[in-house]
């Protein structure tokens, strides 16, 4: 879905947050009517199916590649050679206004930076792509707005201020849990 | 990716062992050096994520599309307001060369048809879609080529030779366990 706005949420190190605070704008991104995609990008091996579903017999099997398809959501699982490029992983979510991508630190998206006082107090991004800090630090110094590392709402206000025109429709989201 | 044979494996009814059946030509397909993509069209509302991982999390908040992409696959879990159509779901699947599709009976593509005694004999497919039989009926009448059901060798050999260029290129499949 080419157009979309993008950006990545990073840090210099793990456990800082990232996931948590992605987690959360997805929730306050969504209950302001924007339709939200997100991407994880992964260190590690993962394993996203169920052992002993139908698509994980046939990812066992051998399949290269496996999909779903019911009424309401697909899923696709591909084996790769080597790691996909991100920005064509991106261009492969559909009818979203904004992308949240978790890491991806040496991609060129615009990016929050997370900085946990207990992991750290520097900022890593190049301040070229930094839009913000989201940190428990009060006093941190960065040439960018900070915002407390538990405003979710805060910055999504800001990620919708930089990344959503005005005209940009807003569905109105379920009721939320 | 456009251009790669598929075809579909369908049933009458539930219960015929469809599935099985393509696990097994997956296995067959792919042990033959060919890199096999498997499509299952479902009924139900499916779940494909595991509680708790990062992109559950991301979808239960609220995400309308979550990816993850590692150094050796990628997945997509893609929300729709209707049914994807199944022939643009081919579409996204990469480094195939030959697609099998579970279910699908409404669908345009050429198909293997399975009839299971317990399950009923009457054969349903369009004569003009309908490749062959998988049954486990020795003495059924078909106007097109009959596999006992648990030949999955046999009828991988059929979808090679009535599919595959012999100038499709083999990669050597990873060891079987």
């Amino acid at each position: 879905m080419s157009g979309v706005p993008a950006l990545s949420i990073v840090a210099a190190v793990s456990g800082t947050g990232k996931t948590t605070l992605l987690e959360k704008l997805i929730a306050e991104l969504t209950r302001r009517g924007l339709r939200v995609g997100a991407v994880k990008n992964d260190a590690h091996r993962f394993q996203i199916d169920h052992a002993g579903k139908d698509t994980w017999r046939f990812t066992q099997a051998g399949a290269r590649a496996t999909a779903i398809v019911s009424g309401e959501q697909y899923a696709l699982i591909q084996k790769t050679e080597t790691r996909k490029d991100l920005l064509a992983v991106l261009e492969l979510l559909e009818d979203v206004d904004i992308i949240l991508v978790e890491g991806f630190k040496a991609g060129p998206l615009p990016r929050i930076e997370v900085v946990r006082r207990a992991r750290g107090d520097a900022i890593v991004s190049d301040r070229d792509l930094l839009l913000a800090v989201a940190t428990d630090i009060p006093d941190l110094t960065a040439d960018k707005p900070c915002f407390a590392l538990d405003d979710a709402a805060g910055i999504a206000e800001f990620i919708i201020a930089r990344f959503i025109s005005p005209s940009v429709p807003r569905f109105s989201p379920p009721p939320q849990p």
